[in-house]
This record gives C-alpha cells, structure tokens and sequence, in this order.
C-alpha cells in the first residue's frame, strides 16, 4: 500500500468526521465576498477560508478544474490542493476534469492529475472506452471516478438511451466499471442526486462500488432521497458533494462561519437518512 | 459575422494551402531533438519551428491540452496559440481538450478555450448531452468539434452499443449534432482513420458536416480509404489530423525540415486520394 492511498483516506476521513459531505471548491470570484474582490490570489484566499471553516466536517474536497482554467489560476488549484494536504492531511482531494482521450494522451491526463496537482482521485468520462481510463485504473493509490448518469437536464440524452436487454447507456457504464475497470478496487460512479431512482438502479448494479454524488442543493436533488437509495448496505458507500450551497452560503466577512453551518447541515441531514 | 470566424478560415485556409491536413501540436520533450532539449520553453521553440515549416501546408493546427497541462507549461500554448495568430492568421486553431461538463461548468469551459486561450474551434465529448454543449454551440463564430466515433480501440466499448433501430451510439451523436446542435453550422465531428466503414455511415447521416479526422500515421489509419470514405460530394468536409507522424519525422537540428517533407507528402496523398 502506497503512503497515500485515495480508498484508505476516504474511509478514515468518513469515520473520523462522521460525514460524507464532499466540498465542491468551485470558486466563483464574482460571488466572493466584497472584501475578498480584487485581491491577489482571491480565489486562494476563498478556499482557504472554507477549508479551515469544514476541514473537520468532510470526507473529501473536490475543486473543479473549469473554474480554475478559465480565469489562468492553474498556479491556485494547486496552491488549494497543496494546502489540503498540510492542513487536513487525512482528507483526500478528487480532480473534477472530467478527463478522456485516447490511451496514450490519457496517460499525460494521468500524470496531469497526480503528479502535476498531487492530487488523490480524478474524475474521467467513459465515453472513450477502455485504454481511455486504463493509465488511471493502473494507479490503484487513486481514485478513479468514472461519469455515469450525471445529474444535468441533458443526461438523458445519450446516457439514458436503451442499449439492448431492457439496459441503458450509464447501466451498461456502470456494469463495466463494476465487472472489469474496478478491478483494483479503485474505482467510483458519478450519479446525480437529482434521479433519484437511477441512483437505485445503478446501486443495484454495481454492489458496494462508492458514489460520487453531485446535484444537492443549487441543483436541487432531494438529499434524503438521494442517500436512501444510493447507500450501501452499511450505510456508507456515498461521497455526497455541495458546491455553491456550501461555498455561498454567506456573502458578507463571515462566509466561512457561513459556509461551515451549511455543511453541518448537509452531514447532519446525510446522517439521519442514511442510518 | 465576427472578425474571424472558424468556418470561413477553415475554408479559406484549405483552398489556399489547397490541404485538409491540420497538424497536432502534442509535444514530447523527450522526442525533441536533442538540441532542443532542456532549452527554456523548448515547447513553444519546437512548435514555433514546426509552423514556420508547414504553415503554407495546412488547413489548421490541433494542440493537444493534456501534452501541455501535464508539464505544467499553459504558458506555452498560450504562447504557441498567439504565434500561429501572427505568424499565419488565416489558420484556424482548434484547441483539442475534449471537454464535457454541466451546464453553468461548461460556460466556464467555452471561456477557457475561447477567451483565455483564444482558440478558434475546441474538442467536446458529447457523454453529458445538450446542456453541457450549449455554452459552445451559442458562440457562432467558433467551431464546435463533437466527439463521434473516435480511433482507438476503446471506442468499441460504448460508442457501438446499439441503441435500437439498428443504430449505434455513435450514429445517434451525430444524428443528434446534425439536426439540433449545428443550427448555426458551427459543429464538426470527429470520426478516427482507423474505422473507414464508420467514416462513411457517419458521413451518410450528417451530409456536409466536416469531418476531424484522427488517427492517420502512428495510429495505423489509411489515408486513401479515409479521404474515400469521409469526404462530402465536393471532395472536401475534411479536416485530416497528423500530430506524431509529422513532428517526430526527424529527430535532429532539421527536424522542421523533415516535418515539412511529411506534411507535404500527406497533403498531396490526400489529394490525390479526393479528386
């Protein structure tokens, strides 16, 4: 077992904080509070300030890498990331770049997530097939989190299209993953909060496979729902993640004081479904 | 119409140049030849050289993100994207990053190819349906570049699951790119070399939608069985990708020579193979 390992870190930060909120560091300067507008390394700050205020109340930070490309602060997601590990070193730290390319790019895509950011699971989309996800599959020290039913208006697009057998597109994403990319045990499933009953069927596909679940709160997935069908037997298997809910909670000086009631909230409410 | 707009460059550029072929900027320091490595932004050096040697050669030039994200070096396609703005203005570059994202993340996306890099067209993976292309499609002026029915083997996985109706996956994204998403005729699609037959049942259900076509040289595509398969009734709607075959051609001080020889030599296979 490697020093740092993704499945290991989740699990203890899970126990020990009671929690399986995941924070969604997607940083939006135009809602930063006032007095954060215009300084250097805003968006630093910004996360900063939330990962002191819930450190203790989450099994994971997830930063999304959209919002970091977009205003050229790459030099920020990983001063973020870097400041995860020394501030909260049992709490791992998921890459949402939603990455995919053929077998010999996604290996620097690899290399971009892990070696590059440092950081300890990436999420990737499948649509590419095998060799696509198999440079990150080897790294079984990571996490690697495959898209399956997202939790946007336009997955039903593709992903819900009848593939054969009475399956659609994410069962058949997910069977594989369950059957053939986990084989290491590394791997987790995207399904959003906002179906409710795909959350069930994918459940019922994959076993124990761990869900990464975005759609609670802005994008109003119903968070009871949401963990009474998509727990593991144990009451576990669920990294439920909140971004603006938890980020913009507040606007004013005391956003963190903000940010953290919202997510004692969100773990408390997870609590109580899930046992 | 915008000052520059994709479609027009494109189109201008490969009567011009009379070429379909673009070549992908996928740098691999330990490629380069030797006088080039270890120099300060050898990256932005070696593709500084390979455009000025087939600038006169091409319809536009492909950068591959993840061979610059994984070496930390954003700067220098930055700089490499402003190079070919100058030093051949009337390329199009098509930034290739195969994003797919939710609908507000995706916006921060299409700013991050089209402002922050200022790239022309950009790659999109189309797993999370309408709303996660909508920020791209709305930006007439840029060329929109689908994930179709892509050159690695992978692509077996879900892209030819059948969907009913003797269709594929891959047939029901470009069905759905042709009717819905190229309402403003800024979509293209990407089909490998390495699939000819899918390259003509891609081509039989979009009509006049171009074609970007990977997968030629290293990757094992045959160009004439390609440019057969994939061009429209005018012989052209094809936009031909060569990133190793031309780069690596040589591997000393007259690498760029060697580039030029190979793109060349492509261009005029192309050609002869389309007319």
């Amino acid at each position: 077992m490697s020093p740092r390992d993704f499945k290991h870190l989740l699990a203890r930060a899970a126990a020990d904080h009671d929690s399986l909120v995941c924070v969604g560091l997607d940083p939006e300067p135009e809602k930063f509070p006032p007095h954060l507008r215009g300084v250097a390394h805003s968006i630093f700050e910004f996360n900063k300030a939330i990962v002191d205020a819930t450190a203790d109340l989450v099994c994971s930070y997830k930063p999304q890498f959209a919002h970091y490309a977009a205003l050229r602060a790459e030099d920020q997601l990983e001063q973020t990331i870097r400041y995860i590990n020394a501030r909260a070193p049992g709490v791992p730290v998921i890459l949402d770049s939603k990455r995919g390319d053929i077998g010999n790019t996604a290996g620097k895509y690899a290399q971009e997530a892990f070696e590059r950011y440092g950081a300890d699971a990436v999420t990737v989309n499948p649509y590419l097939g095998g060799d696509s996800v198999q440079p990150f599959l080897e790294r079984k020290d990571k996490g690697i989190v495959v898209l399956c039913r997202t939790s946007n208006p336009g997955a039903r697009d593709f992903q819900d299209l009848e593939v054969g057998g009475g399956r659609r597109l994410y069962h058949a994403v997910a069977e594989r993953v369950a059957k053939e990319w986990n084989r290491h045990g590394n791997c987790l499933l995207v399904v959003g909060a906002t179906y409710p009953a795909e959350l069930a069927e994918v459940r019922g596909i994959v076993g124990d496979v761990p869900f990464l679940v975005p759609g609670v709160g802005a994008q109003g997935g119903d968070v009871v729902q949401a963990v009474r069908n998509g727990r593991t037997r144990d009451g576990g298997g669920l990294v439920i993640n909140s971004s603006r809910g938890i980020l913009y909670a507040g606007n004013d000086e005391r956003f963190a004081d903000a940010a953290r009631r919202a997510a004692l909230q969100l773990r408390d409410e997870i609590n109580a479904a899930r046992r």
